[in-house]
Protein backbone atom coordinates (compact mmCIF):
# COMPACT_ATOMS: atom_id res chain seq x y z
CA UNK A 1 0.00 0.00 0.00
CA UNK A 2 1.17 3.56 -0.24
CA UNK A 3 3.18 2.95 -3.41
CA UNK A 4 4.79 5.06 -5.39
CA UNK A 5 3.12 5.12 -9.08
CA UNK A 6 5.11 5.67 -12.41
CA UNK A 7 3.96 6.24 -15.43
CA UNK A 8 4.15 2.50 -17.64
CA UNK A 9 4.03 0.39 -14.42
CA UNK A 10 2.15 -2.48 -15.09
CA UNK A 11 0.30 -5.34 -13.50
CA UNK A 12 -1.23 -8.89 -15.09
CA UNK A 13 -2.99 -12.51 -13.86
CA UNK A 14 -3.99 -14.54 -16.05
CA UNK A 15 -7.20 -16.98 -15.52
CA UNK A 16 -9.35 -19.65 -17.09
CA UNK A 17 -12.81 -19.44 -16.74
CA UNK A 18 -14.13 -23.46 -15.82
CA UNK A 19 -17.92 -24.14 -16.53
CA UNK A 20 -18.21 -24.17 -12.38
CA UNK A 21 -17.43 -20.44 -12.41
CA UNK A 22 -19.35 -19.29 -15.46
CA UNK A 23 -22.87 -21.27 -13.93
CA UNK A 24 -21.56 -19.46 -10.50
CA UNK A 25 -21.42 -15.87 -12.09
CA UNK A 26 -24.77 -16.80 -13.89
CA UNK A 27 -26.41 -16.67 -10.82
CA UNK A 28 -24.95 -14.50 -9.46
CA UNK A 29 -25.07 -11.68 -11.89
CA UNK A 30 -28.71 -13.06 -12.17
CA UNK A 31 -27.45 -12.98 -16.16
CA UNK A 32 -28.55 -16.40 -17.21
CA UNK A 33 -28.05 -15.92 -21.01
CA UNK A 34 -27.65 -19.20 -22.53
CA UNK A 35 -24.91 -18.08 -24.72
CA UNK A 36 -23.13 -19.02 -21.59
CA UNK A 37 -24.90 -21.41 -20.12
CA UNK A 38 -26.34 -24.02 -22.87
CA UNK A 39 -23.78 -25.51 -25.20
CA UNK A 40 -26.51 -26.75 -27.43
CA UNK A 41 -27.97 -23.10 -28.14
CA UNK A 42 -24.43 -21.52 -28.37
CA UNK A 43 -24.04 -24.19 -30.91
CA UNK A 44 -26.73 -22.13 -33.03
CA UNK A 45 -24.70 -19.03 -32.88
CA UNK A 46 -22.05 -17.68 -34.55
CA UNK A 47 -19.55 -18.27 -31.51
CA UNK A 48 -20.23 -22.06 -31.88
CA UNK A 49 -19.59 -23.01 -28.46
CA UNK A 50 -20.15 -21.55 -25.10
CA UNK A 51 -18.39 -17.97 -24.26
CA UNK A 52 -17.56 -16.62 -20.64
CA UNK A 53 -19.74 -13.71 -19.85
CA UNK A 54 -17.65 -10.55 -20.70
CA UNK A 55 -18.48 -8.89 -17.33
CA UNK A 56 -16.98 -11.79 -15.69
CA UNK A 57 -13.94 -11.61 -17.81
CA UNK A 58 -14.03 -7.79 -16.81
CA UNK A 59 -13.75 -8.71 -13.74
CA UNK A 60 -10.03 -9.41 -14.13
CA UNK A 61 -9.19 -6.02 -14.22
CA UNK A 62 -11.02 -5.32 -10.65
CA UNK A 63 -9.16 -7.63 -9.17
CA UNK A 64 -5.80 -6.19 -10.75
CA UNK A 65 -6.41 -2.18 -10.07
CA UNK A 66 -7.81 -3.15 -6.53
CA UNK A 67 -4.91 -5.72 -5.43
CA UNK A 68 -2.23 -4.90 -7.71
CA UNK A 69 -1.81 -1.83 -9.16
CA UNK A 70 -2.76 0.74 -7.95
CA UNK A 71 -3.69 -1.88 -5.03
CA UNK A 72 -5.41 -1.97 -1.94
CA UNK A 73 -6.74 1.51 -1.04
CA UNK A 74 -7.45 2.48 -4.43
CA UNK A 75 -11.46 3.41 -5.57
CA UNK A 76 -12.52 2.45 -8.67
CA UNK A 77 -14.21 5.72 -10.37
CA UNK A 78 -14.49 4.38 -14.10
CA UNK A 79 -14.32 1.04 -15.44
CA UNK A 80 -14.79 0.93 -19.81
CA UNK A 81 -14.99 -2.37 -21.62
CA UNK A 82 -14.89 -2.81 -25.23
CA UNK A 83 -15.23 -6.98 -25.66
CA UNK A 84 -13.25 -7.58 -29.19
CA UNK A 85 -13.73 -10.97 -29.68
CA UNK A 86 -15.17 -14.27 -27.87
CA UNK A 87 -13.61 -15.81 -24.47
CA UNK A 88 -14.63 -19.61 -24.42
CA UNK A 89 -14.47 -21.89 -21.17
CA UNK A 90 -11.40 -23.50 -20.09
CA UNK A 91 -9.14 -21.19 -21.64
CA UNK A 92 -5.95 -19.31 -20.17
CA UNK A 93 -6.59 -15.54 -20.29
CA UNK A 94 -3.88 -12.94 -19.57
CA UNK A 95 -5.41 -10.04 -18.10
CA UNK A 96 -3.03 -6.74 -17.85
CA UNK A 97 -3.48 -3.25 -16.67
CA UNK A 98 -0.77 -0.28 -17.48
CA UNK A 99 -0.24 3.08 -16.57
CA UNK A 100 -0.85 5.53 -18.94
CA UNK A 101 -1.76 8.86 -16.79
CA UNK A 102 -1.05 10.18 -13.70
CA UNK A 103 -3.15 13.67 -13.07
CA UNK A 104 -1.04 16.47 -12.02
CA UNK A 105 -3.32 18.28 -9.23
CA UNK A 106 -5.62 15.27 -7.95
CA UNK A 107 -4.89 11.85 -6.73
CA UNK A 108 -6.43 9.94 -10.11
CA UNK A 109 -4.20 7.61 -12.21
CA UNK A 110 -5.49 6.06 -15.17
CA UNK A 111 -4.51 2.89 -16.48
CA UNK A 112 -5.45 1.22 -19.97
CA UNK A 113 -6.70 -2.75 -19.87
CA UNK A 114 -6.32 -5.63 -21.81
CA UNK A 115 -6.84 -9.02 -22.48
CA UNK A 116 -4.79 -10.87 -25.24
CA UNK A 117 -4.29 -14.55 -25.53
CA UNK A 118 -1.40 -16.64 -26.48
CA UNK A 119 -1.82 -15.79 -29.97
CA UNK A 120 -1.90 -12.13 -29.79
CA UNK A 121 -5.48 -11.93 -30.27
CA UNK A 122 -7.03 -8.63 -28.61
CA UNK A 123 -10.13 -9.99 -26.81
CA UNK A 124 -10.83 -6.84 -24.28
CA UNK A 125 -9.42 -3.49 -24.25
CA UNK A 126 -10.23 -0.92 -21.95
CA UNK A 127 -9.63 1.69 -19.33
CA UNK A 128 -9.64 2.15 -15.75
CA UNK A 129 -10.10 5.37 -13.75
CA UNK A 130 -8.47 4.92 -10.07
CA UNK A 131 -8.91 7.48 -7.10
CA UNK A 132 -5.42 7.04 -5.28
CA UNK A 133 -5.82 8.48 -1.60
CA UNK A 134 -2.07 8.07 -0.79
CA UNK A 135 -1.37 10.61 -3.66
CA UNK A 136 -3.03 13.07 -2.19
CA UNK A 137 -1.57 12.44 1.35
CA UNK A 138 2.22 12.46 -0.49
CA UNK A 139 1.46 15.89 -2.22
CA UNK B 1 -35.95 -12.89 -29.38
CA UNK B 2 -36.32 -11.18 -32.28
CA UNK B 3 -38.45 -8.09 -30.56
CA UNK B 4 -38.74 -4.85 -31.80
CA UNK B 5 -36.70 -1.97 -30.48
CA UNK B 6 -37.32 1.90 -29.97
CA UNK B 7 -35.10 4.75 -28.09
CA UNK B 8 -36.88 5.20 -25.05
CA UNK B 9 -37.37 1.20 -24.25
CA UNK B 10 -36.49 0.52 -20.87
CA UNK B 11 -36.19 -2.58 -18.66
CA UNK B 12 -34.98 -2.96 -14.86
CA UNK B 13 -34.42 -5.17 -12.21
CA UNK B 14 -33.90 -5.07 -8.77
CA UNK B 15 -31.10 -6.60 -6.12
CA UNK B 16 -29.69 -6.72 -3.13
CA UNK B 17 -25.87 -8.17 -2.54
CA UNK B 18 -25.52 -10.28 0.17
CA UNK B 19 -21.95 -11.14 2.06
CA UNK B 20 -22.59 -14.59 0.79
CA UNK B 21 -22.39 -12.86 -3.06
CA UNK B 22 -20.08 -10.80 -2.65
CA UNK B 23 -16.99 -13.36 -0.95
CA UNK B 24 -18.18 -15.79 -3.76
CA UNK B 25 -17.58 -12.80 -6.41
CA UNK B 26 -13.92 -12.11 -4.53
CA UNK B 27 -13.71 -15.68 -5.05
CA UNK B 28 -14.93 -15.66 -9.38
CA UNK B 29 -12.79 -12.53 -9.98
CA UNK B 30 -10.12 -12.86 -7.23
CA UNK B 31 -10.85 -9.47 -6.42
CA UNK B 32 -10.20 -10.05 -2.25
CA UNK B 33 -9.58 -6.28 -1.70
CA UNK B 34 -10.08 -5.93 2.55
CA UNK B 35 -12.59 -3.02 1.48
CA UNK B 36 -15.67 -5.66 -0.12
CA UNK B 37 -14.68 -8.60 2.52
CA UNK B 38 -13.02 -7.12 6.00
CA UNK B 39 -15.78 -5.30 8.10
CA UNK B 40 -12.66 -4.06 10.42
CA UNK B 41 -10.60 -3.09 7.96
CA UNK B 42 -13.59 -1.25 5.81
CA UNK B 43 -14.39 0.44 8.82
CA UNK B 44 -10.72 2.29 8.73
CA UNK B 45 -11.84 3.63 5.25
CA UNK B 46 -13.64 6.22 3.97
CA UNK B 47 -16.89 4.44 3.77
CA UNK B 48 -17.05 3.36 7.12
CA UNK B 49 -18.16 0.31 5.87
CA UNK B 50 -17.72 -2.89 3.64
CA UNK B 51 -18.90 -2.15 -0.27
CA UNK B 52 -20.12 -4.36 -3.02
CA UNK B 53 -17.59 -5.06 -5.60
CA UNK B 54 -18.68 -2.25 -8.17
CA UNK B 55 -17.72 -4.74 -11.32
CA UNK B 56 -20.64 -7.27 -9.36
CA UNK B 57 -23.39 -4.12 -9.33
CA UNK B 58 -22.32 -3.32 -13.06
CA UNK B 59 -22.92 -7.31 -13.45
CA UNK B 60 -26.36 -6.24 -13.29
CA UNK B 61 -26.51 -4.35 -16.54
CA UNK B 62 -25.17 -7.66 -18.34
CA UNK B 63 -28.16 -9.62 -16.82
CA UNK B 64 -30.66 -6.41 -18.44
CA UNK B 65 -28.76 -6.64 -21.76
CA UNK B 66 -28.65 -10.33 -22.56
CA UNK B 67 -32.09 -11.19 -21.15
CA UNK B 68 -34.49 -8.46 -21.27
CA UNK B 69 -33.30 -5.32 -23.57
CA UNK B 70 -32.16 -6.03 -26.30
CA UNK B 71 -32.15 -9.67 -24.90
CA UNK B 72 -31.28 -13.13 -25.91
CA UNK B 73 -29.24 -13.09 -28.66
CA UNK B 74 -27.75 -9.40 -28.63
CA UNK B 75 -23.81 -9.34 -28.34
CA UNK B 76 -22.30 -6.97 -26.26
CA UNK B 77 -19.42 -4.50 -27.84
CA UNK B 78 -19.10 -2.04 -24.94
CA UNK B 79 -19.56 -1.59 -21.17
CA UNK B 80 -18.80 1.45 -19.57
CA UNK B 81 -19.25 2.49 -16.11
CA UNK B 82 -18.67 5.07 -13.91
CA UNK B 83 -18.51 4.29 -9.84
CA UNK B 84 -20.47 7.59 -8.60
CA UNK B 85 -21.00 6.44 -4.73
CA UNK B 86 -20.58 3.94 -2.74
CA UNK B 87 -23.09 0.32 -2.89
CA UNK B 88 -23.06 -0.72 0.57
CA UNK B 89 -23.89 -4.97 1.20
CA UNK B 90 -27.75 -6.15 1.76
CA UNK B 91 -28.89 -2.71 0.05
CA UNK B 92 -31.69 -3.53 -2.58
CA UNK B 93 -30.30 -1.89 -5.73
CA UNK B 94 -32.36 -1.00 -9.12
CA UNK B 95 -30.63 -0.94 -11.99
CA UNK B 96 -32.16 0.28 -15.41
CA UNK B 97 -31.23 0.66 -18.97
CA UNK B 98 -32.73 2.87 -21.20
CA UNK B 99 -32.40 2.66 -25.24
CA UNK B 100 -30.82 6.03 -26.42
CA UNK B 101 -30.00 5.39 -29.76
CA UNK B 102 -30.15 3.17 -32.77
CA UNK B 103 -27.38 2.96 -35.59
CA UNK B 104 -29.42 4.08 -38.88
CA UNK B 105 -27.50 1.46 -40.78
CA UNK B 106 -25.76 -1.24 -38.44
CA UNK B 107 -27.31 -3.47 -35.96
CA UNK B 108 -26.13 -1.80 -32.82
CA UNK B 109 -27.99 -0.21 -30.15
CA UNK B 110 -26.91 2.00 -27.54
CA UNK B 111 -28.44 1.88 -23.88
CA UNK B 112 -27.85 4.49 -21.37
CA UNK B 113 -27.20 2.35 -17.53
CA UNK B 114 -28.10 3.72 -14.14
CA UNK B 115 -28.35 2.35 -10.38
CA UNK B 116 -30.47 4.56 -8.46
CA UNK B 117 -30.83 4.43 -5.26
CA UNK B 118 -34.39 4.55 -3.18
CA UNK B 119 -33.08 7.84 -1.79
CA UNK B 120 -32.93 9.52 -5.73
CA UNK B 121 -28.57 9.03 -5.08
CA UNK B 122 -26.65 8.40 -8.59
CA UNK B 123 -25.05 5.31 -7.64
CA UNK B 124 -23.78 4.08 -11.29
CA UNK B 125 -24.01 5.42 -14.67
CA UNK B 126 -22.64 3.74 -17.64
CA UNK B 127 -23.31 2.79 -21.24
CA UNK B 128 -23.69 -0.50 -23.37
CA UNK B 129 -23.26 -0.79 -26.93
CA UNK B 130 -25.16 -3.95 -28.04
CA UNK B 131 -24.61 -5.71 -31.55
CA UNK B 132 -28.24 -6.81 -32.24
CA UNK B 133 -28.41 -9.70 -34.68
CA UNK B 134 -32.11 -9.44 -35.62
CA UNK B 135 -32.00 -6.04 -36.84
CA UNK B 136 -29.50 -7.03 -39.44
CA UNK B 137 -31.87 -9.78 -40.62
CA UNK B 138 -34.96 -7.84 -40.87
CA UNK B 139 -33.53 -4.77 -42.67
Amino acid sequence: MSKKLSIGNSASITHSFTEEEVIQYAKLSTDKNPIHLDAEYAATTQFKQRIVHGMLVGSLFSALVGQHLPGEGSIYMTQNLNFKAPVYLDTEIPASVEITSIHEKKPIVILSCHCIDSEGKTLITGEAVMYVPWLRKSS
